[in-house]
């Protein structure tokens, strides 16, 4: 295989953006990756994207975003895996450099969900479950996840406020990242006080519906040339999957998917968890993310929400998370999420990112769920540092 | 790049599949490919679809399909490019392979678009044309292909007639398909005599509404082992795209990305035009057929039609397309059609396409189009004779 990285890195803040439609989101952002790559034509555009046909009646994405990019042309496809589109998409292209096909990739996910043209939100999500044995039978996305919850709650004995940490770092690291939806620290008051959305999940254990893109530029590692002293090294690259009703599971309680695609990437890159500097993580929820903690390697079986408490996921922690807000703060537009999530990861890795960077970064993961994590792919990412 | 291989194919006739959904026929299609192929797992499944979302309130088809096929862990995910979602799928696979990822993969195309829990057929379709330019304005996406048909005519001075022998030889040849939907011969009365669908297209010169499933077992080349003797090579796999609203091209009559995929396939397999047996094409609806021939390097600008109307297109002819029936009469079931396309040439390339068998088949191409040729994926497949 060949080697791969990352030349140039773009994004939108994470807004309800009513002025701005898909196409223009999405242009965006590959146009300041291209920027940041001193790039300006790529062999194909790989886009990440759920809802499009359901909200915005627009299909044929790759396409469109070529056309509108003005690179008519160039191959292009969209890449769709529930809200695990967007790391979906950067394998995708990942693949497409190394199998040697392409030599300059472009990857954007994007994700319009205001302003809609057709159907809604929470429809849409559903179609990340089981259709015929979950969401028609009147389950929403986030009622799957309360589900997940409050069992966990109760085999581990935990009770709302012991998942506060994940929602209060999210919300601290997003504060000075100008990109973030919500640039506010909550406090634990405001936590306890939330209301719920379909309980035990309240307000601030759960993403919120918003508009976005984020891009990133990937090339042959030794095609680098003026870029390489930037560039970041995708080391590990692995998709896995599970049942996708949550009633299949054997065990509700162990992300099967997250555990494969971890241990999969671990080998590819030749780490171990301890290797691993900061861990973008897809907190969608706030029950996602000690669930992920523990089937990626990083926490004991039913001890995820230990590593929060005790402040180990802040950025000075052992293991810091969701270091640019997550995408309970910084936002969660589906498709881009698992693009935000690498883009992000870039930032640290490359010395960027102000504030919020964490001290001697140098391998960073990735991981973009679907579904309740039906597919993870994960991304192990190496900077030059 | 890893050379790669098709080592099984599976298929279910094209029907409106009352008593069967969407899981249950891309199942069907993926285990039979397993049978052909002697295998029993795959590292990844690559979904072609495009509108099940719309149709069926599903999304994250990769998951669920690795699900329903008792291989949750798999690698999986859907790809999308409207029409072209089959051809981009098995794009997507074959670079899975020839990076050096995967060593067996399964692509499979799929499209239920009876029994709707959703939506509409016509408004799904528009999803592949420009939503904000062209749907939003009301034209359907026949009634795109019908303004595309009517310039051509007035430019080339030809008349409804001259389309005819698309559809007369795609229902010829589907007779003796079992799995073609419309297994009956048409007359050249019956094909003049026939109700406009959008005028000039008439029922006869557009694909039917339908379900179905095709799949493919992709392999490295080097690892057939028992498999090897009817194994088909991929020699040439190329995408390319084009402006996605139709009044945004400078020359309508061209399919600007049917002539680079072509060109780019065409050199990768160091083939010319001269070189290839057996062509299926995306006959989507007729007018297609001719400007594909002509921006893929069979037939002169405007001449497409004379290559069909002196006999070139049948069994014994120059160039055979729709061996099998064609997207007219085998049937379009949408994201399935570039996946079927392949199937079929595989079953000339081994000699097992029965009556339809193309004698001294050796190369076949096969092209998956999305929108109005918006997309464009080429395949270049060598047999073994």
């Amino acid at each position: 295989m060949r080697d791969v990285s990352i030349i140039g890195i773009g994004q939108t803040p994470v807004r309800e953006h009513w002025e701005k439609g898909l196409r223009q989101l999405a242009v965006e952002a590959v146009l300041a990756a291209l920027q940041d790559a001193h790039a300006d034509q790529v062999d194909a555009i790989y886009v990440g994207n759920m809802l499009s046909g359901e909200l915005t009646r627009q299909e044929h994405l790759g396409a469109l975003i070529a056309d509108q990019l003005g690179m008519s042309g160039v191959a292009a496809m969209k890449v769709e895996a529930a809200c695990g589109a967007g790391g979906s998409a950067v394998h995708a292209g990942y693949l497409g450099i190394a199998s040697g096909q392409y030599r300059r990739v472009a990857v954007v996910g994007v994700e319009k969900m205001t302003d809609l043209w057709n159907g809604s939100v929470t429809a849409g999500l559903a179609m990340a479950a089981d259709g015929e044995y979950e969401a028609a039978n009147g389950i929403s996305f986030v009622g799957l996840n309360a589900l997940m919850m409050r069992r966990y709650m109760y085999e581990y004995d935990l009770v709302e406020e012991d998942f506060a940490p994940f929602a209060l770092n999210a919300h601290k690291n997003a504060v000075h990242n100008p990109n973030a939806m919500f640039r506010k620290s909550v406090t634990l008051e405001q936590f306890i006080k939330a209301k719920k959305v379909a309980d035990p999940i309240s307000l601030f254990d759960a993403s919120p519906v918003c508009d976005g893109a984020a891009a990133v530029i990937l090339s042959r590692s030794e095609n680098l040339n003026g870029s390489a002293a930037r560039a970041v090294a995708i080391q590990a690259s692995a998709v896995a999957t599970d049942s996708l009703a949550l009633h299949d599971r054997q065990d509700p309680l162990w992300l099967r998917a997250v555990e494969l695609s971890s241990i999969r990437a671990y080998a590819q890159a030749g780490v171990t968890p301890q290797d691993i500097d900061l861990f973008e993580l897809h907190d969608a929820f706030s029950i996602v993310a000690p669930m992920s903690l523990e089937a990626a390697g990083f926490a004991q079986r039913g001890a995820g929400t230990y590593l929060a408490r005790d402040g180990g996921i802040a950025l000075g922690g052992k293991l810091p998370i969701s270091t640019m807000g997550g995408l309970k703060a910084r936002g969660h537009p589906i498709g881009a999420s698992g693009v935000y999530q690498v883009v992000e990861a870039t930032q640290q890795l490359r010395g960027e990112a102000g504030k919020n960077q964490v001290s001697h970064a140098r391998i960073a993961m990735t991981q973009s769920l679907g579904g309740v994590a039906a597919t993870a792919v994960t991304h192990i990412l190496k900077g030059k540092n």
